[in-house]
């Protein structure tokens, strides 16, 4: 009853709608299987895209050609750009998203996008001929056949949700769990080992006391997500923070006996850098608060997420102790949190295509990798979605360095790394990553976006006009004299020594405080100047002129670790002896016992700041 | 981990939103426990509300202070009134709906209602003391006490899908059912039975030649269902329609082998007046076309629903024969349609207050009475949720006769008749259909709905005046003469015999052709004096006055009826050699075989106008 399609992309989350959508971008027909099409691109968790390091692939995934930037413009309802006052690349966008508005935004697109057919039913097993996948097998026993097949499962495969004792089969939240096709990769050859997650109770904002609680604004003036013409918020809604204190952790510790995490019914590894509420108390006996963002998830809508306090405890227990957070007193919740548990397959099993070693033109994407967060998820779909098509089509694969995304470092990790607990991103897992920023996504990618026929040519245009335009502006302002006269005032006013001679632009905008804003109000002739450029472009002149220096040095660095493969490690350290190492790198490294120290480098959790220290220890 | 609700609604469909939303207006202190909080308030067939009698109890909703009309209102795509061609009595208003758009405004309507709580788990037991409900048994095992329970589960209580011959669990399409209530309740000493109904498939409107189909539009000068200031559509979209044929019977046949309506694997019986095609192609084998509507989901969706067309047989034969229709050579299904069972308890059981009988301060609202049609379950859930209130307040019982409102003939039919199929409401079920009407629900019901706490004093200011104007109007047309040589030529020119000497306006206005807008047009006073009047004032006279005498007749009618009782049917009757009686008629009379024309008029399915068939038959 179906034709044969190009790609069917299984499971519709973040992961599954990128590739969708890239894929049919690119030309291939395919088809979205969803058990539930009220439930396409759910944000499961928090309702917010971004942050740190994660906000840098969003942007990367726009630059592309990829929706999620977009459609999180379309729907945010704050926006603030993270780490502001350090360097840029560490500058991060985060928006709260409104969740009913989101999942939306995300199904009319995928509708309003030619080439994508819906099917709405459990996939239970795939089709493979000669080792290679062919197409998919329905709950209801229907084959539909296909070139290639992209599987984004997040966490339905075989999901088990945890509260207290309490155990209910689900992939999320009063939805059912995906059966069968974990049993069948497993005959394949596949390894599947079982990760958790978790989530906070959802609590209803009318009971909350904000007055109380410190009110986080989004930015003043906001920015956003996409390259394209998507437009900033005019108003937004605000967060509010709040702490735990010794008696909620009292509370929480009584439930502890009951709590499936401590009493080992939970096999899986879960987020070490997301942990609940108990992890955090349990590992950080000595801390007696832990910061509660208070989000709202959505514009109109009373429910409140409550970020940071996700748990598995016994839903009456996280109550008790939920009310003894400042502003919480009346708290009432619409559900608890809980921890779920879902198979993933070792994602060294996949080429850096993200297609499978073990069956070939099968594809995985997301938290099936072992991965966690909506970015992670996002960036995988897009790059299965490409590498599918470009496969099917006798196209090259399509594969990001290390030093080009934090794309290509996501990737490279999870197949040459594996991971042993859900894989989020840091900027410190990027050795690179002074050059990986969010403002110049679009001029590292967009290229190659419009060159695999996914980024379109308004895109190219406009990045090409940035590039130039910031080129121009950086020979400007190299070559412009400022005259001591013009600029000293306005040194002073800015706690900046004065210039005895004239300088260069470009000199001046290197000092640590002077931005080209500065001068151009102080030197009526380069205000005039910059007038014609549009502000990214000055923006990006700005930040390669100031950063030259940190830029440079960080490529040295990388040429430096590429050198560490033949660095041998002879004698059996103890690192819990070095202080300086992270208590993460500690416990991985008494583990593995590396060789060299390359080996040692591609351990996740051991990042290039540990590697550092490791060197040093080492005398090399 | 809850204090002591008065009320705890299990369900947030219609009947359990209306519930909710009604005692919690009240002043009940209100727990909503529902599955899933994404789904509240699902249209899980079609996405529209209103119609033929629907229409009505959904004005009656709104009359007395429920929500359904509003929030159809804010939600509509189109809006019709049906039958306006015939009398007032069969006016029926019906809009389609934003079916995503219907669901998020009932979820913010009630979030929005004080005294309402949320609780998203599912509910597994009813907690019984001294054969009275105090409370609720959730799946994690929590209780929640109240001082009265309503529930209202839809298809979820043992759900179970049916696809050709597939059978899958599930309360809805991807959807878990509810388990362990039924049992619970069995062992209370409740008659619970089986039932089923069915939804056609969805397809992508993409993939359609509307070209080919009719077009059906919205009214022109749409009205609204809402007695408030909710306003009416200024832009709309249109249905189309289009028709089965020979060809695709045929194609639907071939699928009758796997058909688990007739293969006998479905039990519980469905709704005869909404059935599924191989249905219609069964019980009307001489017809060789079915009517197939084809209705939008939403403003942007291009997801439709193909309303005609429910179906269980096999997913491949249901698209094969979609295929063959006119406009659907190319159609892309999203889902297949489908049949699903679920667990009823006969609504004898219930009182008019719909309390149930082996539980106090226990109400069932919706499909678990029986019932079929959203409309149908809204006006049930407003109901039980006055009637709880009512009761844990000492307060009186709240119920409507069978000539104050379709809502009265309805709760009178389930509790004094029962129900053996889903039970549809239908002009002819009500023998005082002329008095319910959609235009005068207000003046029935909205002093009641005032009385009891739920209208609001606006609504009652504003019945009161349309009451206060439109008598004044009666008044003036009965008294105002009209000249001759004023009106002659606009009665001419409406093709109406012209009067000799002048006459009374309301006179006029009893013709058939003649409204009270053409006596304005031709009268500059009377249009004068018209002009400081509401038009629903206007409208109302008008109908007072042209249907002055049908409604005397009803009344005669109505006393005739209530005298059925004292008929004894002495003869055994072979009801099928009747032929003026319709098939139900005869099917249920031959078998029921009753005792009195009293009786006979109380059997489900028997309409009053087959019961002055049997009169005219038996000579009385």
């Amino acid at each position: 009853m179906f034709p044969e399609y190009d790609i069917i992309v299984v499971g519709a989350g973040h992961a599954g709608c990128e590739a969708a959508a890239a894929a049919a971008k690119m030309g291939s027909k395919v088809l979205l299987a969803t058990m539930n099409m009220n439930t396409i691109a759910q944000m499961s968790c928090n309702p917010a895209m971004g942050g740190v390091a994660k906000g840098q692939i969003v942007r990367e995934v726009d630059a592309l050609g990829g929706m999620s930037g977009i459609i999180t413009d379309q729907t945010m309802i704050q926006f603030r750009m993270l780490n502001k006052s350090k360097g840029p690349a560490m500058w991060s966008p985060r928006a709260q998203s409104d969740r009913m508005r989101f999942a939306e935004a995300w199904r009319l697109t995928l509708e309003q996008t030619a080439n994508i057919d819906f099917w709405q039913e459990m996939v239970s097993g795939i089709e493979v001929e000669n080792g290679k996948a062919v197409g998919v097998v329905t709950s209801l026993g229907i084959t539909i056949r296909a070139k290639a097949v992209i599987l984004t499962n997040g966490t339905f495969l075989n999901g088990i949700i945890h509260i207290g004792e309490r155990q209910l089969g689900g992939g999320r939240a009063a939805e059912k769990s995906a059966k069968g096709l974990t049993e069948q990769l497993v005959e394949l050859g596949f390894e599947a080992g079982r990760m958790k997650t978790g989530t906070p109770p959802r609590v209803d904002g009318r009971s909350l006391n904000y007055e109380v609680m410190e009110e986080q604004f989004g930015d003043e003036n906001p920015s956003k997500f996409s390259y394209t013409d998507t437009k900033p918020l005019a108003k937004q809604r605000n967060c509010f923070i709040t702490y735990t204190n010794p008696e909620v952790h009292e509370i929480l510790k009584t439930g502890f006996e009951k709590s499936p995490m401590f009493q080992g019914r939970i096999q899986g590894l879960g987020p070490r850098y997301c942990p609940s509420i108990e992890d955090k108390i349990n590992r950080f006996a000595d801390k007696d608060r832990h910061q509660i963002f208070v989000e709202p998830e959505g514009w109109d809508t009373v429910e409140v997420y409550v970020n940071g306090f996700s748990s598995s405890l016994p839903e009456d227990v996280q109550l008790k102790a939920l009310r003894k957070i400042v502003g919480f007193e009346n708290a009432k919740m619409f559900r608890p949190g809980y921890a779920i548990e879902y198979d993933f397959f070792p994602p060294t099993q996949l080429n850096l295509t993200l297609e499978t070693k073990p069956v070939q033109n099968l594809y995985f994407a997301g938290q099936i990798n072992g991965t966690t967060g909506y970015e992670e998820a996002a960036c995988q779909g897009l790059m299965a979605g490409i590498n599918a098509h470009n496969k099917i089509n006798n196209k090259e694969p399509f594969i990001l360095k290390r030093s080009e995304a934090y794309i290509g470092v996501l990737i490279d990790d999870l197949v040459n790394k594996g991971t042993e607990e859900p894989y989020r991103m840091f900027t410190s897992r990027a050795e690179h990553r002074i050059l990986l920023r969010q403002d110049n996504a679009d001029i590292r990618l967009t290229r190659k976006g419009y060159d695999l026929g996914l980024a379109d040519e308004s895109r190219l245009k406009a990045v090409e006009k940035k590039i130039t335009e910031s080129a121009e502006i950086i020979a400007y302002l190299t070559n412009k004299p400022i005259e001591a006269g013009d600029i000293n005032s306005k040194l002073e006013e800015l706690g900046s020594a004065p210039i005895g001679e004239k300088q260069r632009a470009a000199q001046l905008v290197r000092r640590p405080n002077i931005e080209i804003k500065h001068i151009a109000a102080a030197v009526p002739s380069v205000k005039e100047y910059l007038s014609k450029f549009m502000p990214d472009s000055v923006e990006q002149a700005e930040i390669a002129i100031k950063y030259e220096s940190y830029i440079e040095k960080e490529n040295n660095m990388a040429t430096r670790m590429s050198e560490l493969e033949n660095y041998i490690i002879k004698e059996r350290i103890d690192y819990k002896n070095i202080p300086a190492l992270s208590a993460e790198a500690k416990e991985k490294l008494l583990k593995v016992n590396p060789e060299t120290i390359g080996q040692a480098s591609r351990i996740s959790g051991v990042t290039p700041a540990d590697i550092s220290v490791l060197m040093v220890y080492l005398g090399k």
